[in-house]
C-alpha cells in the first residue's frame, strides 16, 4: 500500500524542481534496477509489483532498503513510463558540485553545451562509459542529469559516470595540459588529426551546434566528414563517432 | 479549410497500416518541409499555415504541388506532433522492392535486423547518408521507414537513402563479393579489422542484438571494445561508430 502523500511527493520527482529542491531522483523498470542495484547509489525506497520483490528480496535485505510492495494500478500512479514496467526507486541524487580550479588527470574528457534532448544526454552518458571517458562536464543550460528520460537512455552508465554542471570556461582554462577540440562543421578532418593523450571533446546543441565563445575557447577545430547531403549528425553520434574516433587515436 | 473526411484520411495515416493501403505518409514540420522540397518525393498534398504557405509559394507553384492553407486549430487536428510546426505534407511512398538475386557494385551497405525504436531508425538512416551507404536492407520485422518518427529523426535523409525490406539470407548469398560484418559482443577489434572496400555491416535488434542465425549468415563479427562497464552501445550509435571507423579504412 502506498498513501496519496507518497504518491504525491514520486510525482513531484518528476519535475527538474522538485529533484533540485529534495536532491532526490527516480528510477524506474527492471533492467534499470538491475543497473542500480549493482551500483554505489544510495536507494531511498523501492515501490515494486510482489513478483519483482520476491524475486529480488536477498538483494535488497542485503543493501537495508527499504521497500513497498505496490498493485499495478498503484505503480501506474507513480510511474513516468507509459507501460510501467514493475519497479520504481526513489534514489539520492544532487548535481555535483566541481571546484573549477581543480587540475584534471591525463584521460578523454567530454563537455556537453546546451544539450536539450534527455535521450541525446542519455546516450552520449552511455558511450562516453563505453568509451572511457573520466567525466562528462555540462553547461547550466544542457537538459538535467536527473530527467527520468536521461536515466532511461544513459541505460544506467548515470549511476557510474561522473558529470558536472559547471562553468566550462574556467575548467578549460585551468587544464590547459588538456587539448581542447570543438566538434563543428567544417573543421579539421577527424581522420588526419594527430590527438593528444589528453582530451576535452567539446560537442554542441543539437539545432545550433557550439556557440562562438565555446569555439573560441577550444584549442582545435575537428569534423567528421560527410559523404552524402545530410547537413549534420545526430548530437549523440556525432559524440560517439568521435570518441570513437579518438579512444583508437590515444595510448 | 480542410473537411471532416481529410482529416479522417490523414489521421489514418498515422499507422502504418493506412500508409501501406495507401502508399503515403506524412512529413511535418519546417525543417523537414525544406528538404522534402528539395528531394525528388512526389508531394501529393501540403496543408499549411498563411504564413508558411506565404513564404514558398514560389517553389510550391514551381513544383505544381497542391496545398491547403489551414488554421493552427486545423493543423493541431491532423498533426501528429505534441507542438504542431506550421505545415504537413502528405506524400507518396511504398516500400521498395528489391530483386534480391540482383548483384550489388561496391560500396558499403547496411543491413538492420529487428530495429525496433523508430527514433533509431531515423538515426541510422541520417548517419548512413552522412557516410556515404549506397542502400540499406531491413528484415521484415524491422520498424517502418514512413513511420512519422523515423522520418523526423532522419532529418530528411530518408527522401534520399534507398532502403528495402527484403530476405536478407539471400541478398548476402547473391552478393558474396561483398564481404559481410556482423556488430556482436565479443568479436573482432574492429580497430584491428582490415576491411573489405565493399560491406555489409549487419545490426541487430535493441535488446537482443543480432540473431544466431544473421550471424552465422555473416563472414565476420566485429566489435567496438569497451572500456568501461556499460553493457552495450545504443544500436543506432553502434551502427554510426562503426561505420565512421569502416569509412576510414575503405578507399
Amino acid at each position: 500500500m502506498i498513501s496519496k502523500n507518497q504518491i504525491k511527493f514520486i510525482r513531484s520527482l518528476q519535475t527538474s524542481k522538485f529533484r533540485q529542491i529534495h536532491g532526490q531522483y527516480l528510477v524506474e523498470g527492471e533492467k534499470m534496477l538491475n543497473e542500480l542495484l549493482n551500483s554505489e547509489q544510495n536507494i531511498l525506497h523501492i515501490y515494486g509489483l510482489l513478483d519483482w520483490v520476491q524475486q529480488h528480496e536477498t538483494i535488497i535485505k542485503k543493501k537495508q532498503v527499504e521497500y513497498t510492495v505496490v498493485s499495478e494500478s498503484e505503480l501506474a500512479q507513480i510511474s513516468t513510463l507509459t507501460t510501467p514496467n514493475k519497479v520504481l526507486a526513489v534514489v539520492e541524487g544532487t548535481i555535483n558540485a566541481f571546484e573549477t580550479n581543480s587540475v584534471l588527470e591525463e584521460g578523454i574528457y567530454v563537455v556537453l553545451e546546451n544539450i536539450q534532448d534527455p535521450g541525446n544526454l542519455g546516450t552520449i552518458i552511455r558511450s562516453a562509459e563505453w568509451f572511457g571517458v573520466k567525466a562528462i562536464f555540462c553547461t547550466a543550460n544542457t537538459v538535467e542529469v536527473f530527467n527520468p528520460k536521461v536515466v532511461q537512455a544513459s541505460m544506467g552508465s548515470v549511476f557510474r559516470m561522473n558529470i558536472y554542471y559547471t562553468d566550462i570556461a574556467e575548467v578549460l582554462q585551468h587544464n590547459a595540459h588538456i587539448v581542447s577540440y570543438a566538434a563543428v562543421l567544417g573543421g579539421e578532418n577527424v581522420y588526419a588529426t594527430k590527438f593528444s593523450n589528453s582530451i576535452f571533446l567539446l560537442v554542441g546543441n543539437e539545432s545550433k551546434g557550439l556557440s562562438a565563445e565555446m569555439i573560441n575557447a577550444a584549442q582545435q577545430k575537428i569534423t567528421i566528414p560527410s559523404y552524402g547531403k545530410a547537413e549534420s549528425l545526430n548530437a549523440a553520434v556525432a559524440c560517439s563517432v568521435l570518441l570513437g574516433i579518438i579512444r583508437n587515436s590515444v595510448s
